[in-house]
């Protein structure tokens, strides 16, 4: 079974228990021919992949009632693969997204690490430090570098511990918050989870 | 007694009950010839001011040991206004002081409202959408516009109350976050009342 998590940048494959990444550019999706099962948040490939016809575009068997229109597909498909818990998706931006008895019950967006760290930079100069993600989050902060740590980690730990629930951590920028979570388990492949448990619940295969 | 909190863009007067604002490229120092207490965030205007003997910098004559080196002076002001509470001075960034028994007890930095804004629309332009301030922070987000007000407001919020204390709203941006913290007293003059307690303290008058 091959499927495709189709970012902005790039197509993201897996095959079996191998993945590998093609750029969005370069790749031409018809030298693929056998089927395919896909997720896309990037409209204009879209509508190329709706003209072909071993392509598989898995948002059409989303039951939408749970979800809103404007969730980003990954948003959903990491939320499928769970019956219960609070998924951590640390890329761009962090979403974070709670799922009970198999059912989503919302989310928010945080900026990610690259995003946050601009902001403050562009506030001023004096606020440009590396967060500390090894921050002593008990402790208020007595210097700048902590007090911009904690203003972004303090307080997107405490929101996501307050919900009690065990933590999903998936997306680029996972490692980097695993020791802000350290009881999180690391789920690289959670996207690819929510499609296989979605194909298998429609019984597409 | 004439008071002086000065910004990197503007001089900010109390004479008596009224305050005025002047412009920091176009307003002349030494046309004072009274006596002036002032703080000063600008290191440029720092080294005109030191030259004019009637200008008292009141950030000598703080107690560092209570705060720290990279601190901002308006915060350290602020917290000089307080015997218990807990600050946000809602700014270009957000800092939110602690002041316990009045010792500064640690603070953190989050982005002001156009800093974070414009960081979720550097993101991607599907999180270009204007903050709900009056959002139920009690209801996990089922949209966007909810979902990066959540992510910014409600961290904020959770991580304020949890401290506990009276809440002091001050900053341009006291009035947006008044929804957001219906306890709050708003407290406009914070920076200055610090300045005069300070003044009091040392008995310069």
């Amino acid at each position: 079974m091959l499927l495709c998590d189709i970012g902005n940048t790039s197509y993201h494959f897996l095959s079996a228990e191998t993945d590998y990444k093609k750029d969005v550019k370069e790749f031409d999706p018809s030298t693929i021919k056998e089927r395919i099962f896909y997720i896309c948040v990037n409209p204009t490939l879209k509508i190329v992949l709706d003209s072909l016809e071993n392509w598989i575009d898995l948002a059409k068997f989303i039951d939408m009632d749970n979800y809103y229109d404007t969730m980003g597909v990954d948003r959903i498909f990491a939320c499928e693969a769970l019956s219960d818990g609070i998924i951590i998706d640390a890329g761009s931006a962090i979403t974070v997204d709670i799922v009970d008895a198999g059912l989503f019950q919302g989310g928010f967006i945080y900026p990610g690490t690259k995003a946050m760290k601009k902001s403050y930079t562009d506030i001023s100069t004096a606020l440009d430090y590396k967060f500390n993600y090894t921050l002593d989050i008990k402790k208020l902060p007595k210097n700048s570098a902590d007090a911009i740590s904690y203003g972004y980690l303090k307080l997107l730990h405490s929101e996501v511990i307050s919900h009690n629930k065990d933590i999903y951590l998936t997306g680029g920028d996972a490692q980097k918050l695993h020791s802000l979570f350290p009881n999180a388990k690391i789920e690289k492949r959670l996207i690819f989870n929510g499609m296989k448990r979605v194909i298998k619940k429609i019984e597409l295969i």
